[in-house]
């Protein structure tokens, strides 16, 4: 037992980084001599872009500082591992990396794409007799992972959607029923609608909540929104509408492509989405004549850590700390998971799982969590994630700003 | 000296709601009888819309919730009142209003637009030989309101602005050189660009800042933006970009008209602009082949309360109080404005100042605050904004969102 390693992929969330923090601290608290970070993930570990963690956690403020720092530290990246038939010289080249820095152990942090790269390689590692553990620790802002209960990074994005929506709603009332705009909020989602459920949370006391919410779950019938909206703009002084990204209408087409078919597509075959809001703000005033308005959150929901959730930040913590644990016990080939032992008062607890059964498969929110005129959550889907946006870790502001820990 | 009321008009603010707040702890201090407010503004006026403040603030846990509610909590308006030539009509019934409720001071928070109503009616008054008296107190975003050092509602949105960008910086660097994004964030700020040139304060030792900043005082050379993004490509890891929604090419064009001119006209005829950044993203990825992302920051910038600026909420409720004693005192048709009288460290009182020569028009940056390049901010402008944004007032969170006072 000698030295560890941490990786960062995919897309970051607010608190990925309380997983690196988490990481570092149980690492050295089992007495590992060097904790080692990746830069770029499994892309920069292949060029042996490698730093050690000391150089910066060994100091309590910026252990503090690094919980409170969006984005990836360490840096991320979508590199695809090869498979291993015919691509077995990359595997060696990893496997001799880490044996030159005398690496026992590999964690990384990721959402569905980047557990495949822990499958492969704890599977090359069984089939080469290669003593290396390898541990994937969950993160996605997304919720998409299967058997873990809830993804660290979700609770976050969860917060940050349901106070700026509470926001929205009350600038977007400001002017009555005189000047009633429509304001549609596109949420990020290409498949599963968990972010675009926590919509839903905005609604309690002092707000009257989004007016409908469409997810990816159900297919999107264009005419029931436009009427929906005709019978609210008869009474109500403001209608807020949020909507996935994913959205599509039964002959299977994008909503957001309903305006234009010049789309990208990313190294993961996933169609580069956007402008669902602007399609549906645009067929809107047409079609009703009334005042429209689009709002995409876009990266911020993910990069807004000022308003991280605190248990997503202990959380996103413990599966660090759990990831080395497990893997120094012998552990490999498997995901940390999030296990709600509790939900009245909220307990919750870290488990391993067989990465095979998680790699490549996504959860989606229960259709029986939508109602039925598919268009708002119900109770059982706020009972599941009102604990996990509980809490604050306030940031530390200096000249007016949140102070972020970054690489040099 | 009996009862005074208070009305918010135009686009809300994070922190318009504590001028709400100073104007009723300062009449309640002298010793007025009720504090009424207007329901959307001089248009519910109209209509007797009218509320007792005693209802809600006549308890202190009320109070401290105000200043933390974004938008307008007595409802905004956009009513232009008609000039008086010919339409004395709508005078007469503005003044038996004030009459029958025996109102002595009319407080109206606002930008250009509103102060034009509090001239008009000081006018109206002077000449009908009225006693009443009225006071403009300024509220916007777009900080472009002449003689004040700046306006209440304008540290909030750029302390939003700052630490979003900060958030945005951090997410966009995440995957390297070899994923290189240029993301184009837009501000709001039809002709002045006090808010995009906030983007300049997300600069600090732990953020690169910015890479460029077009605001509208200056012209928009695309020819030069491009090249400007070409050269950064060679060398960079992350290009954000920050432009004002209302910057416009050397034939006068709107930049958002790049793409389309079907634009609606709003009740003051002022252009409707959006998606300028979705424009420039557009035009980047097609001459450059770089991966692009367009970020609006839409009615957030102006909403987010949990966000809001010490400084500015403090101010904001100071210039209500001033525009009480003020109006009390026996002004009218004045005014009040913010004086900076120490920069290092910043001090700032409140004084009155002639409305005639406040009302329509509009204070820009001065041009010697822009680079020569056209594309950064100088020092001098972070020095006059950096004490702007300074301090935090914690939310009150209840169920993991922010809570917020709202009318019944």
């Amino acid at each position: 037992m000698k030295n560890i390693i941490v990786g960062q992929s995919g897309g970051p969330t607010a608190v990925i980084n309380s997983s690196i923090a988490g990481v570092y601290k149980k690492a050295k608290e089992l007495g590992y001599e060097h904790v080692y970070g990746m830069v770029h993930g499994i892309e920069g570990f292949l060029n042996e872009d490698i730093i050690d963690l000391d150089d910066y956690l060994n100091d309590d403020n910026n252990y503090e500082l690094l919980k409170r720092t969006p984005s990836a530290f360490l840096g991320s990246c979508r590199y695809k591992l090869p498979k291993i038939e015919g691509n077995e010289e990359t595997y060696e080249k990893i496997f001799n990396i880490l044996e030159k820095w005398e690496i026992d152990c590999l964690l990384y942090t990721g959402g569905n794409d980047s557990m495949d790269t822990i499958k492969m390689l704890s599977d090359y590692a069984a089939s080469h007799n290669k003593p290396q553990k390898f541990m994937g620790v969950p993160k996605t802002i997304d919720n998409d992972l299967p058997i873990t209960d809830h993804c660290p990074g979700y609770g976050s994005a969860a917060k940050y959607i349901a106070t700026s929506l509470k926001e929205i709603i009350r600038d977007n009332a400001s002017f009555g029923k005189s000047r009633l705009t429509v304001c549609i909020v596109e949420i990020m989602g290409r498949h599963a609608g968990w972010l675009t459920a926590a919509a839903s949370l905005a609604k309690d006391e002092t707000c009257e909540g989004v007016d409908a919410i469409y997810l990816p779950e159900t297919t999107f019938d264009l005419n029931k929104f436009l009427d929906n909206i005709k019978e609210m703009a008869k009474t109500k002084s403001s209608i807020v509408i949020a909507v996935s990204e994913g959205i599509q209408t039964s002959d299977g087409k994008f909503v957001c492509e309903l305006g234009s078919d010049d789309r990208a597509v990313d190294a993961f075959g996933h169609k580069q989405l956007s402008g669902c809001a602007a399609t549906l703000a645009n067929i809107v005033q047409k079609e009703t004549g009334l005042k429209t308005r689009a709002i995409e959150f876009s990266t911020l929901q993910r990069a807004a850590t000022h308003l991280a959730s605190l248990t997503d930040i202990n959380e996103a913590e413990a599966v660090g700390m759990k990831a080395v644990e497990a893997a120094t016990n012998g552990q490999t080939g498997m995901m940390i998971t999030l296990e709600r032992t509790n939900n009245n008062p909220y307990e919750c607890t870290t488990n391993i799982y067989d990465i095979h059964n998680i790699a490549n498969v996504e959860k989606k929110v229960p259709i029986e969590w939508i109602n039925l005129e598919t268009n708002q959550m119900t109770d059982e889907f706020l009972k599941y994630a009102r604990p996990l946006i509980q809490g604050e870790l306030t940031p530390i502001f200096k000249d007016g700003v949140p102070v972020h820990l970054i690489r040099k």
